[in-house]
């Protein structure tokens, strides 16, 4: 008999072949490997005693019934889209993992006071339509209706795609699934972040979905020559942009939890001879807690302000994109906690600071979310990795979790 | 009769209006405006009772006679060519203000022990080829061969410009002067810094011409996902180049004369939510003094390296262009002093953070300059101004000065 956790580890390099390019991993939404995958998905479900089908955006579904046939459902899962020139692990793990579970069951020929349906979300990273989750969203009933008249980069509009691959645009808001009708929905990821490897751990049980906010922080001096204009009589954008970099930095490594960086610089005119007029800084705040964020993004404006005071420069905020932080359910974590304990040294929550498709599915049921530790936090990009004895632990974790929430259902 | 001051103002005005472009002042080298700059300030050089010539390059000159046939000869002058959307002050003020000097003698009818070879030079900026003091090297003998194969913007050699403009690119070597004919440079410029507006003075006379280090730093850390790597796991660039704007800002403050400048930033891979992997931020150090030029450099790269160490960085300096300063000569500049006391409430040496022709002309000739102030500093700009007060503390302070060369020689 293969072992299970090796066997996962081979239909992870078996999909990570199904791309839309040659040489590399891209497997955009509602694209030819993504029906590929899905086919091929889907025969592993059905191995594992799943019955199939793909709902009306796309996303694959296997279904193993429950001890009665009005039992609630137990949703696993993760995505099966990628981005361009992706890891193999990043959301195929999750479904995989989930298949795996399952089979375990199947095997034993055991069924349980709930059913299990395992979800291969058709959409998690937005690539192809630059906006994300339309997977989980169509599940949750969040889809946003007037994304449909979004084009790709060919100028093909994304209902046009969703008819192509099989799917129907008119039937999104149909494919809902019931919130009375679920338990929860637990999903199993790469960590895409270096704290389970800086701990030696295996695997670690999220707390929250980090919340963001991102801007664009402007400060405005005088440009001069290089040259010809001393230090004492210059009003140096740069400067100041460079002492707001740090200023984020240091106060971000004192606050627990949080996360601010500054990804994009830009110094105007930009000319080694010319005293830079104006520079621009990104700014990228994340935390757990709203509350934390958003006192710690009004600091860091405060910071920019006094900078600019300081250096006799103007200064701008516009603020960008903010989402708020999505709490996992408590109840599920502390689950997926006592399972983590009978197979890892120690337990250890963490927040996510990256989104994920259980972001959006909490907003119909109890969600929750297994890390498990990738090697250099690397992940988006071919070298991402992560390890057989990890996946079995994270195998195990999941295994025992849903005996337990079979005992207490 | 008119304030000489005040014609020389009228003067660059007019000229201003003889441009490249029909709603900005450009004149570039070897152009149908430098055609007709040089026809008018040659009008102007004959009215002051000057002989005039343009030489093989298109530099304009006009030759005022001393006491005797074979008298030396005194230089006065600057360029007649601007950058592109110029201001009227650069380069024009020079060589108006060396013609109303001459026109004061002639007037009066004053021959000297010397005479006055007033020029214009015809590329000083080097917008056209990308290549400046074209005029002043063909005076200097130091005329780069090679650079005739040079192209413009639109396929012209500057062979074929040199042509077209009626100069010939054969006997560019015979329009060397002779250094052992020449008593000296004198070359009025505004200061386009803001070292004399802050000083509150009209003029002030010119040590050095700075030199010149240029380089480029660059900062390597690792990228990674702006929500999922905590702080005290990253190797931020950024962070690595701000400290060391900051550090560059600093160590120029505290040692005088010496300016330093980062006007060019990147980050890589640039992206509001990935930690930037590498940074690149340009460097440009000046002082009027090589060794201190030098010993600064050092320690910037030394501070970088400790930066890059502190923070687990790999770093890189590339050198780029690397200029030498060049001296004014004291006893032209102390005899340009004496001038200027008689003047100005005060007497301000300063060195000059951009380059001048003078730095050529210092090759074959004593060399000397005399910044007039100009407002806020503000050069290469139509903007760029001068005061008419200011423009007549030069003027009187240029005309003493021939008068003291006069009675010296």
């Amino acid at each position: 008999m293969t072992d299970a956790a090796r066997k996962i580890m081979q239909r992870i390099d078996v999909l990570a072949h199904i791309s839309d390019d040659s040489h590399r991993l891209t497997r955009l939404f509602a694209s030819p490997s993504m029906q590929r995958a899905n086919a091929l998905v889907s025969d592993w479900m059905r191995e594992a005693g799943m019955k199939t089908r793909v709902d009306a955006v796309g996303n694959l579904l296997g279904f193993y019934p429950g001890s009665k046939p009005d039992a609630k459902v137990l949703l696993l899962g993760s995505h099966l889209d990628t981005v361009r020139n992706a890891g193999k692990f990043d959301g195929a793990l999750g479904v995989i993992l989930a298949i795996a579970c399952v089979d375990h069951l199947n095997q034993r020929q055991t069924r349980l006071p709930f059913a299990i349906e395992v979800v291969g979300f058709a959409d998690e990273e937005g690539v192809r339509y630059q906006t994300a989750y339309l997977g989980s969203r169509t599940l949750a009933g969040t889809f946003i209706g007037k994304d449909l008249k979004r084009k790709d980069a060919a100028g093909i509009s994304m209902r046009d795609a969703i008819r192509a691959f099989g799917g129907s645009p008119t039937r999104l808001r149909y494919a809902k699934l019931q919130p009375e009708q679920l338990i929860g929905y637990l999903e199993a990821h790469i960590e895409q972040g270096p704290v389970l490897e800086k701990e030696n751990l295996s695997v670690g049980v999220v707390t929250a979905i980090a919340g963001q906010t991102r801007a664009r922080v402007d400060f405005i001096g005088r440009a001069g020559h290089a040259g010809t204009t001393p230090m004492d009589l210059r009003r140096d954008a740069l400067c100041g942009a460079a002492e707001f970099v740090l200023a984020v930095e240091s106060f971000a490594r004192i606050q627990p939890g949080l996360v601010a960086t500054a990804g994009e610089i830009e110094a105007l005119p930009g000319a080694s001879n010319v005293i830079p007029a104006e520079a621009r800084v990104s700014l990228d705040v994340r935390h757990a807690e709203d509350s934390i964020r958003q006192a710690a993004f009004e600091v860091l404006k405060e910071k920019a302000a006094q900078i600019a005071q300081r250096r006799n420069l103007r200064f701008l905020v516009a603020t960008g994109h903010e989402a708020p932080a999505v709490a996992c359910s408590e109840k599920l974590a502390a689950q997926l906690g006592d399972a983590v304990k009978r197979h890892e040294k120690r337990l250890l929550f963490l927040p996510s600071g990256a989104g994920h498709d259980a972001a959006i599915m909490a907003g119909i049921t109890p969600s929750a979310m297994l890390f498990i530790r990738c090697k250099d936090g690397l992940s988006h990009d071919p070298r991402e990795s992560a390890e057989l004895r990890d996946v079995r632990v994270a195998l195990d974790v999941v295994n025992d979790f849903i005996q337990m929430m079979a005992r207490n259902a």
